[in-house]
């Protein structure tokens, strides 16, 4: 990232950017400490043979705690350099001991290191093309079986996936497509549920609204005020001048710049709960503990609610004080593979009502979507596909699937919340942001959260002693 | 096929003959009586978004009995025209009064009128490469959430799938993949373990064998004897000349065709045993009743070996008395797309060892396979895919299956013969030879069958009523 500019929402779309930010994280350039970088060649496409290409995947191993037998547990990665979700997953590495599990981190194609077709890979649809979901638990379930030949021990071990958000629908359904390889998964803030048609697209602006509710009185009031001040000053020169000056943006804003302006501030809130970790974290970017309640003291205590809402933003944006202005030509974050899974298979409608929410009304247009993407990346969405594949609402038939969950996280509106069954088992964390209950474990955790990873350990420990009744 | 001569091996690897000829049945020209055709839009791709094809897959509608919210009965059709089905499959329909169903045959890819690109389907590994069973089973299910939303008073309908052999497999994998659109599945004759590492490679041929040793005491034995008979005889001109004209061959036999008419032959006594029906059928070719047992009574009533052999040979191809000459240069019947699934992901070792069965000891040899088959393809088989796709001998994760199985049918040896729990329930149906129980009803059916039909009936009401309680 360039250290005189912020890259902030270029928003074409304005949930496309957030599903783009919603995972990435920082990227280290070293191995990590304790883990060994190992690689497994698969095919670019599982699934026919008009392409019989190969590359190689890469995975991060460590067998710090591993005993001979014992269980993986596999880390199905996400939209991002694996290495980053090293740093921001503690749990595996904390239960290791416990079950003298070997830990195995993932990389999903298209990510990292593990390019198809090296810089060739997002030159046009034919190179990019094999970047789905469905591909990526294949190269998983082929990494599996690899692991079972090669780890010594290994052949008869339980693996167990575990993943957060993205990942953590990849974990829930490598076990529902793979069942014979993976023991059960423990999928934290997977949002199966965020298609089209099985969920409402407005949940998730309830969810983000009550975390700034809980987070200051008067808070999502405050914010639902500032729209119609942002909209009347953009009518003007001078409007706009102010508001390039009061948000220290790079370029001058123009009258057409407005909708992107807003929907980069509806992102930002969106963000902000997503992240509202209870310490200081860089997880998407260098935050303080709770940063909601942050914002909202920023913008309840400012009289006038565009200098509000304006503090709030530097907070996101210059936590670290580097940043000179802020760029809202820019995506939040999340590299171009997460734009082309977001505008091909990823399809997850959010929307606003401005009523019940604290956001403008903003609908869900798959239509100017649609086309958005297709001018991007001269590829349509397949926008019901992922309810056909991955089983829509109806997920009874699964088994061994914990669905941990943040009630702060807006990303919860999509997920399992309810127990559907002994063994596909949900738990709600009070007080907890995006899959807090994977991060590294912290004295400033909420209780929930303590429990909950308690709670999910002996779950696996159940799972692990089933599986050798049974196998 | 031309009446003059009838097509026979060209093997230029016997078991890949085999699995071409095992599920083809003879075409229609027209509509089938009392069905209709429809046509649904699926993507050539349905995992990979760099090829955005779709095309039209072909699906028959027998509403004949359907009552609105009855059950709908889905045939997921295998490697040939899906009318020939409707032909061979009587079960469907005569289950459909007693539940209300809607019956429905879809179509294969690449197979009937389901061809993907017209006539340039099978032009290149680019226009073929989708010729897949995880393709297939997408096709299938988009079929299901379009019916489902198409027909009238299906929308709540619980689907089950039926199929035999091939079509037996996707039955129980669109169970084992897509639980939330199919209630549950009856796979007859579904070989789903008959795949490299899983089942010994001469299981198949040990019910074979056995299957000739029931019908005719000395039978295999007689047979067995044959093979060193053939092989002197083919070591000289004269003895070739007497084999071209004892069989009456088309081409007079080289020395070099040896192999070619040894594993012919293997191939026919596999194929009589798998059509060994109690009525006279005209499932891959005409044959008589109990057909084993006449070829058994031609084997053992001739003196001279090899006379008998013969005689077996032409009850086979000239039942119907069509038959002027063999031709061991093409193979028994199956068209081009199901001998590239076989050279590609459908790879189902079989062999012999010459004492345990009545054949020649052939070993399974997967690298002369790979090289017949990229010579052939220009591809090479993924011969470990299906068993991590397809969870291996490993299904326990599934549910609402019904595995049924005929014990003279040399496919029950890849087959799920034993149940697995109260909803994977193997059925093995004594006399009974390839997936009898779907054929139409008939007099002459084994009581094992009778008695199948019902059980299968009385569990899928059962699957009915749990599923409207759930659902």
């Amino acid at each position: 990232m360039d250290d005189q500019r912020v890259s902030l929402a270029s928003l074409f779309l304005v949930y496309l950017v957030l599903s783009e930010g919603r995972c990435s994280v920082g990227v280290g350039s070293r191995d990590e400490p304790g883990y060994k970088t190992r690689y497994v060649e698969v095919q670019v496409d599982h699934f026919s043979f008009a392409n019989s290409d190969t590359f190689q995947l890469r995975y991060l191993v460590n067998d710090t705690y591993y005993k001979d037998g014992g269980p993986i547990f596999l880390y199905t990665g996400n939209e991002g350099d694996i290495e980053g979700f090293v740093k921001n997953t503690g749990l595996l590495i904390e239960m290791a001991p416990r079950f003298g599990a070997l830990v195995i981190f993932a990389e999903h194609r298209y990510y990292g290191q593990s390019l198809p077709y090296g810089k060739e890979s997002f030159k046009d649809p034919a190179h990019l093309g094999y970047l789905t979901s469905t591909q990526a638990l294949a190269d998983f379930a082929v990494l599996i079986t690899h692991l079972k030949k090669t780890v010594p021990g290994a052949a008869n071990s339980p693996v167990f996936a575990f993943g957060g958000s993205y990942g953590g629908m990849l974990a829930a359904w490598i076990r529902m497509k793979y069942p014979h390889l993976v023991a059960g998964s423990l999928a934290s803030a997977a949002s199966i549920f965020q298609y089209p048609g099985i969920t409402d697209c407005e949940a998730y602006s309830h969810v983000a609204t009550r975390t700034f509710q809980r987070s200051g009185a008067g808070c999502p009031e405050r914010i639902r005020s500032s729209w119609d001040v942002i909209q009347d000053l953009g009518k003007t020169d001078a409007g706009r001048h102010n508001l390039t000056s009061m948000f220290r943006l790079c370029e001058p804003l123009a009258a057409d710049d407005m909708p992107t302006l807003v929907n980069w501030l509806v992102n930002l809130w969106m963000i902000y709960a997503l992240t509202d970790y209870p310490y200081a974290a860089d997880f998407l970017t260098p935050l303080p503990a709770w940063p909601v309640k942050e914002a909202c003291h920023l913008i309840t205590s400012h009289e006038d609610v565009l200098s509000g809402v304006a503090a709030a933003t530097k907070l996101y944006f210059n936590f670290t004080g580097q940043a000179v202005c802020l760029d809202i030509s820019q995506p939040y974050y999340g590299g171009l593979a997460w734009q082309y899974q977001a505008c091909t298979e990823q399809i997850e409608p959010i929307c606003s009502d401005g009523v019940n929410d604290m956001f403008p009304a903003i609908p869900w247009d798959l239509v100017a979507f649609s086309q958005a993407c297709y001018q991007r990346w001269k590829v349509r969405p397949r926008p019901y596909w992922a309810v056909t594949e991955y089983w829509g609402r109806n997920i009874s038939a699964a088994s061994n699937i914990i669905f941990s969950n943040g009630d702060l996280d807006p990303w919860s509106a999509g997920c399992v919340l309810k127990s559907l069954s002994d063994s596909l088992i949900a738990i709600v964390m009070e007080d907890a942001a995006h899959h807090l209950d994977l991060r590294p474990s912290n004295p400033a955790d909420p209780p929930s959260v303590v429990k909950a990873r308690a709670q999910e350990a002996d779950i696996i420990e159940k799972w692990i002693q089933e599986y050798h009744l049974t196998t």
